[in-house]
């Protein structure tokens, strides 16, 4: 008799997900940028675990799945120490990893900060402390245990920004984590597809202890009140598929976003005269998607921070190349300045 | 003194529109597709009433600045004929009309099918009539009370989908409606931009009366579910601005849509080979949004009817490129078959 259909699931997961592991090991062999270890020792892959249900399901999956590849399976949590007691918790996450044979096992402690709003503060800190162990320890990837229910939220926030289709393309399968420009594939996300329940059930049914995070029933969290209040209602309104739509909706907006950054990036060097300035008529035969992608980058590029650059921005520098009037110069984030002269655009920070 | 800001604020977006409308005829004098029209006498701009807020507000607006720039303005109310004493609404409403000193008016009766849907039926047949009216009266446009609390309404059902970008993008602001070949610019939505408390206040403050449109709460249709659950539940989770991002996001989609489809033509060209068949390498160099928009093409050339037509349809033909392990041949809706064949993509109807 096998497995129980989920935990069949989260191990099928997880199990390609380390086969690209280490088809990228292997592409990778000898590139500085790869993971430090020793000739001939096994690659070491991380589950970051903070206890609840998806991450101990990935790490119940991870140990299954690990050793019959060859891969040594390592767990990580973070005491983010928010609440009293976190210590304690973490602590105890430390024994369930180590009950599942996981090795090395460590509990990482840090200091959340106030910028960008508690949620991104401590997802800083989080992500900062999750590099610096796979740096350390050597390894060759990180796995995250984020869920097709997760992916469906934050597709909703970035709807929220109505900031273009980059901003609907949720997490992505692999990353490089926020800070980590050295690493592109550090992070991986096996549990995209599978849904909350899946881990959940899988949890109970191989008898695994879970915590509830106390974050994901706080109201007071936009993603709490989403995944209680907000996406429920929508199910209610449009259907129990909302969630895999939502999904989907992540994976091909990405794509189209990817796409689209390639073609202003080509034809951003098309629409530059001899002296590098923007020609506004070769700016106005692109199809607006791809003008307004360009102009963006071109606004970037002068020095204005792409987090404070909204659409209506972008919107308003278009304005002077289809809705000229003779309009001023348009103030940008960063003291940047954008002006029409003489059928060239001037970008440049003041 | 001024008008009440709501009022102000509808008829600057009719105004704005009949502008275009006017901008478009000087285009196309004398061109067959234009609006038949005998020479010298005023263009005539249609409203589509059905006694609501939204579009008694568009009325009036119509009616108040239609004069100032030499159009005339006329009204169609549609009988849909699915509640009792319908044909006496659409009488008042005609009656309402009149009062504006909207000229023609008329009451058009329709019989809704069963295609598709309630809503879908109902749909067909109102703009069946209002394409045979404005044919029949010589309109230059028919006018569509749409408000941007409809467009996020459209964009969310698109998102229940989970069928990519395109569904994403809501109503357009100028259209040829369904089943108009002919004139791909006869319906405006002046009021995508203008949210529906703003209609429902200059209706107020103008004294007209409206009826609430008892489909709009009725919750057996997905549409007003959504209105009166899921988007209200969707802005206590999210915030106030959720309407605006999802209106925002349409634009923004539609753009980025059009573009991508660009591509997809043009690289099609490129991708066949002497004899018109798809070579597979070449696809495969192509980024996958622009790979699958191609296949999506090409399935829908071979026969199999683009409603029907799924992502999940399109992965599997694609994975004949992406990840080849030498699979038979696909089945698509409308008895299309993919198949690979020496470095080749055959696709046709069986």
């Amino acid at each position: 008799m096998g497995p129980h259909p989920a935990v069949a699931a989260i191990r099928l997961a997880v199990r390609r997900v380390l086969h690209d592991v280490l088809t990228d090991l292997t592409d990778h062999t000898g590139s500085p940028a790869g993971p430090r270890r020793a000739a001939g020792s096994l690659p070491l892959v991380l589950v970051a675990c903070s206890g609840g249900a998806d991450s101990m399901a990935l790490a119940s999956a991870l140990a299954f799945e690990a050793p019959k590849l060859g891969i040594r399976a390592g767990g990580i949590t973070v005491d983010h120490g928010l609440q009293p007691g976190s210590d304690l918790r973490a602590a105890e996450v430390v024994t369930r990893m180590t009950a599942l044979r996981l090795d090395p096992v460590e509990s990482v402690a840090v200091r959340v900060g106030r910028d960008g709003g508690p949620e991104a503060a401590a997802r800083d800190a989080r992500y900062g402390a999750l590099d610096e162990a796979a740096d350390r320890l050597g390894a060759a990837a990180v796995l995250l245990g984020h869920t097709r229910d997760d992916q469906a939220e934050t597709v909703l926030l970035g709807l929220a920004r109505g900031s273009g289709i980059r901003s609907l393309s949720g997490m992505p399968e692999v990353s490089g984590g926020p800070g980590t420009a050295r690493r592109t594939n550090r992070y991986r996300r096996p549990f995209l597809q599978v849904d909350r329940q899946t881990a959940r059930k899988a949890c109970m049914v191989q008898s695994l202890p879970v915590w509830d995070d106390p974050h994901n029933i706080d109201p007071a969290y936009t993603r709490s009140r989403l995944r209680h209040e907000g996406l429920p209602a929508l199910e209610k309104a449009l259907g129990k598929g909302v969630v895999e739509a939502l999904a989907r909706t992540a994976q091909l907006s990405r794509d189209d976003a990817d796409a689209l950054d390639a073609w202003a990036a080509e034809a951003e060097t098309g629409v530059r005269d001899a002296d590098g300035r923007l020609e506004c008529a070769k700016l106005y035969a692109l199809p607006p998607a791809v003008r307004r992608r360009v102009l963006r980058r071109a606004v970037v590029a002068a020095g204005s921070p792409a987090g404070s650059l909204f659409a209506r921005h972008i919107e308003e520098v278009d304005r002077l190349i289809t809705g000229w009037r003779g309009q001023g110069a348009i103030n940008l984030p960063g003291r940047v300045e954008a002006q029409r002269q003489g059928g060239r655009l001037v970008i440049r920070q003041g």
